[in-house]
C-alpha cells in the first residue's frame, strides 16, 4: 500500500491536471499591453478565467491560435514568441527570436509558426509544437541590405506572404517542403509598404503604402500577373489632415460586392467595389477611422477612431450606408472583436482599464471586465480562419 | 496514510478526469449510420479517438456543436436528441423528443437547441445545457393540420427559420424572449418545400420545392418583402431523368459572385449570379450531383453524385469552370468535409466502411480510417459558423 501512494500522487500530477476539462471554442485572450500580461477569457458566460504574466513587451502584440484552439502564439514587440496554454493557463515555452517583431502567422496545416521581424528583419519559421527554428529567411535586397518585414499572412496551400518594408517587395513563401522554402519575389511594388491584408477568401493580398498613394495587390490565383496597383488615390493625398495613426489594414470588411475600409487621414470610411477595385463611395464619420470591422453576418460594420476621437464607436448599416448608432465607451477604444456568430462585440477601452461587451442587436452594454490597459482581443475561432 | 489512499482515489475520479486536457478545435464526429454509433476524430494527426454507442437510428442524422465546441447535439431519425461530450467521450443526455426528426440548429447565443420534426411535426426548442424543453411550437396550418418541418436553420439576432413541408410555409421564429417566441409566417411559398439553405453571410434563406420548379427565397434583411420565387427553371423540368436522390441544398457553394449548385435530375452543376439570382451557366459532370461544396478558399468545388455514379468525386476549378480532377474513392461516397483552413478533405465511403482523407493541393489520398457505414462528417469549427 505504501507503494501505491506515490503512484497515485504521480498520476494526479501528470495524467491529470488541476484544471477541469473544457472546450476551447469559446475562449479568447486579451492583451494587457503595459504590463506584459494576458488574460484568458470565455464568451459563453463572459468571464476572465486567468491571468498569465511574463510575456515581455506587449505594446504592439498580436497572436495566432493553434489548430486545436488550445494554444496561443503571442508575438511581442521585443521579439518574444510565447506559447500559452489556454487550458493549464501557463506559458508552455517562450523564445526571444529577434530584437523586434511585429506579427506572425500559422501555416495552413497548423504545424508552422512564422514571425515577421523588424530587427534584424526577415522571417523566422518555427515548429508550432516545440518552437524549434525550422527555417530562417533573411529579407535581403539590393546590395546585401536587410529589410524589415510586415504583413505576414498565411495563405492556402501551405504558403505565407510577407511584405518587405524597406525593400518595397512582396514575397510568396511556399512551405510545402519544409526543409527547402520556395520563394517567389515581387519587386518594385511601391514605396514603404507598411501593412497588409488578405481578403477573407484567401485570394487577394493587399499591401498599404506609407511612401505614396495607392495599394499593392497580389492575386494569389495568378501570381504570374505580378503585383498591380489599385485605388490610386488611397492614402494621404487630397489636402491631408495630420495622420494620427495609420489605419490597420486588417480592419477592412468585405460585405457583398463592397469593401469598407478606413480612409487615411480623413474622417471617412471608403467603399470600393471588390470586382473592379474602384472606389464607389465614402461615408463621413466621427474621426480618422482605424478599424472597420464587419459583424460576422456583414450587415453592420463597426468603426473606431484615432486620437483625439478615440473615445467613440460608430456602427454603419451596410445596405443603406448610414450611421445607425454612435457609442461612447470611454477613453482610447483600441480594438474590437466579435463573438463567432456575432451576438456580442468586445471592446478594449485602454485608458479606463476595461473591456466592455455589447449586444450587437440592441447595442446595449451587457457586461464589463476589468483589464489593465487592454489592447488586442482575440477569440479562439480565429484558429479556423484563413489569414487570421 | 490509509486514509490518504481513498482521498487520492476520489480525487482521481472526480476533480480529474480519466481523459487528458485537450483543445477541441481540431475535433469532429463521424456518423456510423447503420449501428447507432459515432466516432470522435481529430484532424491534426488524423486519428479516431473514441466510439460512442447507443444513439438510436442514425440513418439520416445531422448535428450541431455547442458554442464551446465541447459538445455535439445529434439529431436522429427516431426523434432522438443526444448530447455527446467530445472530451469524456460519453453521452451526457439523450431524449426522445419526437417520433421522427430530420435536423436541427443551435441559436446564435449557443443557449438553445431547436429540432425540426416529421412526426408529429413542428419545432421543439431545448436548453443546450440541460436538454429541458423550453418551447414547443406546433406547425399548425389550414384546419388544424400539423405539418412536417424541414430546413431548420439559425439566423442572426437570435432567430431561427424553418420550412413547413405540408403547409408550404416558411416561419421566422424570434427567440429573443425565450418564454414568448415571436413567429412571422410566410404562406403560399410553393409546393412541398423539402429542404433549405442559408447563404454563408446569413442573409438569404432559400427553400427547395419538391412539388414544382423554382426556389423560394426569403431576404432576412427585408422580411417585409415576403418570399420571392427565384430560378424558375430549377427543379425537375426539361425532360427529366429519374431523380435518384434529391440534392442537398446545404451543398451549395458561394464563390465570388457565383453560386454553384447541384441540378436536380441532370448531370450538371448549375451556376447562378448571387446578385440577380439568374442562372449564368452550367457544367456537365459525371452524374446527378448531391453535394457541391467549396474548399474554404472557394477556389475549387468538390462534387459527389447520386447512385449509380456515387463511387466518384469531381473537382471543379471555380475560375475556369473546368473539371480539373476526377477521383474514385469507392462505393457510395456520401459526404465530404473540409478541414477548417482547407488543407484536407475527409470523404465518407459508406459501402467500403472507410473515411478517406485527401490532400486538397495534390489530390493524393493521405490517410484512411475504418468507419462502419460512414455518412455525415462534422468538424467542430462548425460551432462558429452562422447556419451550421
Amino acid at each position: 500500500m505504501k507503494i501505491l501512494i506515490p503512484v497515485l500522487i504521480a498520476l494526479l500530477g501528470t495524467a491529470c491536471s488541476t484544471q477541469p476539462l473544457r472546450g476551447t471554442g469559446d475562449m479568447g485572450i486579451i492583451i494587457e499591453r503595459a504590463i506584459g500580461r494576458v488574460q484568458i477569457v470565455e464568451h459563453s458566460h463572459n468571464t476572465s478565467l486567468a491571468k498569465v504574466e511574463g510575456l515581455g513587451d506587449l505594446s504592439h502584440a498580436s497572436l495566432v491560435f493553434s489548430r486545436d484552439a488550445r494554444y496561443a502564439y503571442i508575438f511581442g514587440r521585443d521579439g518574444g514568441l510565447t506559447k500559452v496554454d489556454l487550458l493549464t493557463q501557463k506559458i508552455v515555452k517562450r523564445v526571444i527570436q529577434s530584437g523586434n517583431s511585429i506579427g506572425g502567422a500559422i501555416s495552413q496545416n497548423g504545424k508552422l509558426i512564422a514571425v515577421a521581424n523588424y530587427t534584424p528583419g526577415g522571417v523566422k519559421i518555427f515548429s508550432a509544437d516545440t518552437l524549434e527554428l525550422v527555417a530562417d529567411i533573411p529579407a535581403t535586397y539590393g546590395e546585401n541590405q536587410q529589410s524589415k518585414t510586415v504583413g505576414l499572412i498565411d495563405v492556402p496551400e501551405q504558403k505565407f506572404v510577407v511584405t518587405l518594408y524597406d525593400a518595397g517587395e512582396i514575397w510568396l513563401i511556399d512551405m510545402q517542403n519544409i526543409s527547402s522554402p520556395a520563394i517567389t519575389k515581387f519587386k518594385n511594388i511601391g514605396s514603404l509598404p507598411y501593412d497588409a491584408l488578405l481578403t477573407p477568401d484567401g485570394r487577394y493580398y493587399i499591401a498599404g503604402l506609407f511612401g505614396e498613394d495607392g495599394l499593392a495587390l497580389l492575386d494569389l490565383w495568378h501570381p504570374e500577373n505580378g503585383v498591380q496597383r489599385i485605388l490610386n488615390h488611397y492614402g494621404r493625398g487630397r489636402e491631408p489632415l495630420p495622420v494620427f495613426k495609420m489605419p490597420h489594414l486588417e480592419g477592412w470588411t468585405t460585405a457583398g460586392n463592397s469593401i469598407f475600409m478606413p480612409a487615411v487621414g480623413q474622417h471617412e470610411v471608403l467603399i470600393a467595389d471588390k470586382n473592379t477595385w474602384q472606389q464607389t463611395g465614402s461615408i463621413p464619420v466621427h474621426g480618422q477611422p482605424i478599424f472597420v470591422v464587419g459583424r460576422p453576418d456583414n450587415r453592420h460594420v463597426w468603426v473606431n477612431f484615432a486620437h483625439p476621437h478615440n473615445d467613440t464607436l460608430q456602427v454603419i448599416d451596410v445596405e443603406t450606408r448610414q450611421i445607425i448608432k454612435t457609442i461612447n465607451p470611454g477613453k482610447a477604444v483600441l480594438h474590437m472583436e466579435f463573438t463567432p456568430r456575432g451576438d456580442q462585440i468586445w471592446v478594449s477601452v485602454r485608458d479606463e482599464d476595461r473591456v466592455d461587451i455589447y449586444d450587437t442587436r440592441t447595442f446595449e452594454k451587457i457586461s464589463s471586465l476589468p483589464v489593465d490597459k487592454p489592447s488586442g482581443i482575440f477569440f479562439s475561432n480565429r484558429a479556423h480562419q484563413i489569414g487570421l
